[in-house]
């Protein structure tokens, strides 16, 4: 599917640097079948887009800009969230693709987000901890609090990419399956095994959540006090998706309270306060934003631009990264990752 | 199934005590359906035997006591390992049912496993330290050793009852598995889809290695130094089943040289030495033999003992607990779990 | 997300009978939702246009006509095909939903695929003729070309909806599954646990082999002559998507010659002939078409429209239809089912 | 695991010719690691008698018989199903291994009941036959009473080797799996997702019923008028296992009144009667005990035998035969096959 003429690619990786997403060898394949421009300036990019097939990466299009390519085809962003920064109105009019990464990092997140969940059921880093101060407690001591994940309630809160690929995870342990999303119809779910749920079904009757929903006008705050207050005493919350989803301060109270106890990469300002009490709470996995951000999953965004600016290249429709829904790309409200 | 002639069964649950394996409902179940005696001294023990029809737990039963037992049908062994305080060849020619409780821990222990596995591959444990002690590192920058389990090599040493529990959690991830184990033939390996190997084969291509052999005089040390060093650098090893299988002066040595991750639950002493260098090394997940025993787990220990001892009463085979294979039952070296 | 305004949906769900698609109480669900046109005539139609919110159904729909209903939508297609009666250049400029309703079908072409495919490996409908003809051979007298489906070398040619419904039905049966499909990149394939291979390598290696290619100008005739001259003998064969994919008589030629057995459900000519000797191929497995109009599938159509045009009442997009591809809608050469 | 020593391994094949259950590569091997013994006469069998190992097939073996043979350490029937012509409890108390062969027919059973399953789902044989017959019907017409198998309801009467193979291969069509099974207790199944149930309930709930039990003196018609009389109308059965475990005149009885489908592999009388009025039944699907007697079954039968003759040749438990019970092994009531 390579073409003889190459077509004109501006590349403008940022925030990543281009080797973060690229492996040489990637590189090598983008530079072989497409002329590849890095637009060290503003001026650089708008001499690059008259000619301009693809834009991979984020720069400013607003529609005058948008103007000057009438040839665009794609938009690839590679940073996994879309900001208001580009006249998403006149792609679609324009049947300019707008693509998103979120796929390449859905994986990574989901088996963090499993790895922290089995953290929290069985005290982890919490017993490690213990051990390296020389306290540690053995066989059925340390495992009072301890539950399995095999058969119990499990609570998600979202179903887009990370709820997709967290589900074949959870699967062999036969959960009962909650899950809440006010954008999918009962059927989408009932058809995988899941069972479709309220916010307030599924956090009360969980024994594990995961909140794996974005930032949107409607999701902020929407753990708040009294939905935490849902949640069954001894629940185990992981939190991977974005902070604005929950009230920070009311589940900080309630792991303090040893009601709860929860995981959480994701955190209100980053980096967090050096003495945000958090720091020092028992019930509490601590992370820094590290979900999704492995090597693993930058490169295979590489893989992905190459693979989806081939096909369509040749006429035929992207099949790896994710089309931006016209309904929904003016509604996140995800900030940069520092 | 209940029998009108309730049959007596000795129990003798030590080393745990009663209600850590029986719920009170489950309890009242086996008083219902037999004659439960609790032997307080040997003495009441040789009085119960001449109408036993089982002992649940695992007294001194040597020939002569054997003897004193005529219409016993089974040995119900609440403990997870066999000792050899007991005629097993007697019992094997009686046919007497010599029963494990193995199967009861196997998911406890896969579901550990696989937490340490996710946290070996990222970090969770060692990035949580660091965060508390407030350093962490944001993003990509913690992350730079952070590798998926999707897609990954993983090797597994010993393919028992731990073997067979964790083999449907990691299929998910679509791992290559390969598989050591001396005791199966390789279309038994085959036939689930996985790799039948060498060990050395096995230690050599795996980016995750999980130890889950039990001891026995062929398998002491089978980890050793040269073994060990098979690894490709940066691996990441779980060990789960027993500390004997492992030389630890040369696995910790790998550890604190940084070229292996490792988890580690079972220990050569235990308690492990208050000063023992292993409390400092970085690249460990430090576990107090906690993989197994969690409260969900002995509590169907009591509830496979009422399943299958109702089975046995009714003329039928059991079908929960764990037949003792003869050829086995003399050679396993583990020792109680203090 | 019931909306107090209804909006209009025009309803011509030809050539399903309405009741075929909708249960009674979803076509209330419908009504009670939406202001339901069903236009008796092309008037009607013409009428109901500038009004409608949504058009369910393929009624003609050129540039002029589209151009009458600015407050278009979506149009949602309940026929499984797209045929060049609409202008999809003009919907996709303006940003109407173009929706198949393929998703409902190919659960049931899967199931019936799978189906056909074990017909063919154990003979079971063959062989039912024999009992019902006096002649039939017990036990391993008339078992000796069945093969298992277990471990088997397995081809799918394309790898669409069908492709996509038929993975998981045969994943407990540990094929290798080789995959052909031009439109996509080896990654979405392989992250599947799939082998991405050439046409010829599919065929060639593959004991089974699923034709599940839709009908465009590449994929015309696409296994000929040569192609089905790569499968090994005693290859199955099942067709379950359009007919002009397989030169019928050259596949009609080698079950003839009993080099391969076949299943099919899609004929060059339906009605088939009545002397067509494909009537009377031992090796042939006969279908007339009924892959997926089960009424299971029907029904599903309803329910689909349903959900989807109440999230775009809501502002949401669509999650249950497919969007077409504007690279793909213009290349279907699939003709109206009878 | 060779043996520089080469026990006596006396080889029966009988009701198979040798080569029916073993490879010429296989047979090598089996003579390359046992000095083998065809006995020509049961003169012959008496003389191998005192040196044998193991016995592979399933001569007469009293009391007396198994007295000449003090080395004996295995009994490895290659019939499935086991003939009261041996003394058992002899086998038993001596610690001679009893093991069938039944695992290694279980896949193709399996895969052959899916077959059947959704051959009655979809009409795949009957509408074959009317499509050579001239009068086949076209997409919907045919399809009236089609049914899906994802997401029904599907009842399994015993869960042996057969519903235990079988189980996977039903999963990915997430169905809601009732168990009837008086020989197991509910956790067995639960634990692996399936339903608990009375035989009434999982024949009154199921639109599929696999009936997988063997004969025993409790099972003999099981299914007779009553219980066949609580299936929905429409129901689909599937028979597979033995025949007396059904009422056949009333299970043909209410197939000719169309209230039940069925697919039936095994007859009361075999070879079925020439004149016998099922042979003209269209809700019928007909089959001359053909599930588990196919090439690669049979073949795995010999594979199995050297697999854990070389292991109990190493001391070592075997992993691939099935340990007779011995509260079962003298309840079996099947039939030689013919």
């Amino acid at each position: 599917m390579s073409t003889p003429h190459r077509p004109l690619v501006i590349l403008r990786a940022a925030p990543h640097p281009v080797e973060r997403i690229f492996t040489p060898d990637a590189l090598a394949r983008l530079h072989d079948r497409f002329t590849v421009v890095e637009p060290g300036s503003e001026e650089d990019l708008d001499r690059a887009l008259p000619e301009a097939f693809a834009v991979v990466g984020q720069p400013d299009l607003p529609a005058e800009r948008l103007e000057r390519a009438p040839g665009l085809r794609a938009l690839l962003n590679v940073e996994g969230n879309f900001f208001p920064n580009v006249d998403y109105d006149t792609c679609f009019r324009r049947g300019i693709h707008v693509l998103g990464c979120g796929p390449a990092y859905a994986q990574a997140v989901a088996e963090y987000a499993l790895g922290l969940a089995l953290d929290l059921a069985r005290g982890i880093s919490r017993e490690d901890r213990a051990f390296r101060a020389g306290h540690e407690r053995y066989v059925a001591d340390g495992n009072a609090d301890a539950v399995l994940l095999r058969g119990a309630d499990v609570g998600l809160v979202g179903f887009g990419n990370l709820g997709r690929s967290l589900h074949p995870l959870l699967e062999p342990f036969r959960p009962t399956l909650r899950v809440h999303d006010p954008w999918l119809p009962d059927a989408v779910l009932r058809e995988r095994g899941l069972v479709p749920a309220t916010l307030d079904e599924t956090l009360a009757r969980s024994r594990f959540v995961f909140v794996l929903a974005t930032v949107t006008d409607d999701s902020r705050s929407l753990l708040g006090e009294r939905e935490l207050g849902l949640l069954p005493d001894g629940a185990r919350l992981v939190l991977v998706s974005r902070a604005p989803v929950v009230d920070f301060p009311a589940l900080m109270r309630r792991v303090a309270e040893g009601r709860l106890l929860a995981a959480v990469d994701v955190w209100p300002e980053e980096p967090v306060a050096a003495d945000d009490p958090a720091r020092g709470l028992p019930g509490l996995v601590l992370s820094a934003h590290r979900a999704g951000g492995v090597p693993e999953a930058f490169l295979s965004i590489g893989d992905m631009v190459i693979d989806d600016l081939t096909l369509l290249a040749a006429g035929l429709p992207p099949a790896r990264m994710q089309a931006a829904a016209p309904e929904l790309v003016g509604r996140y409200r995800n900030r940069p990752v520092g």
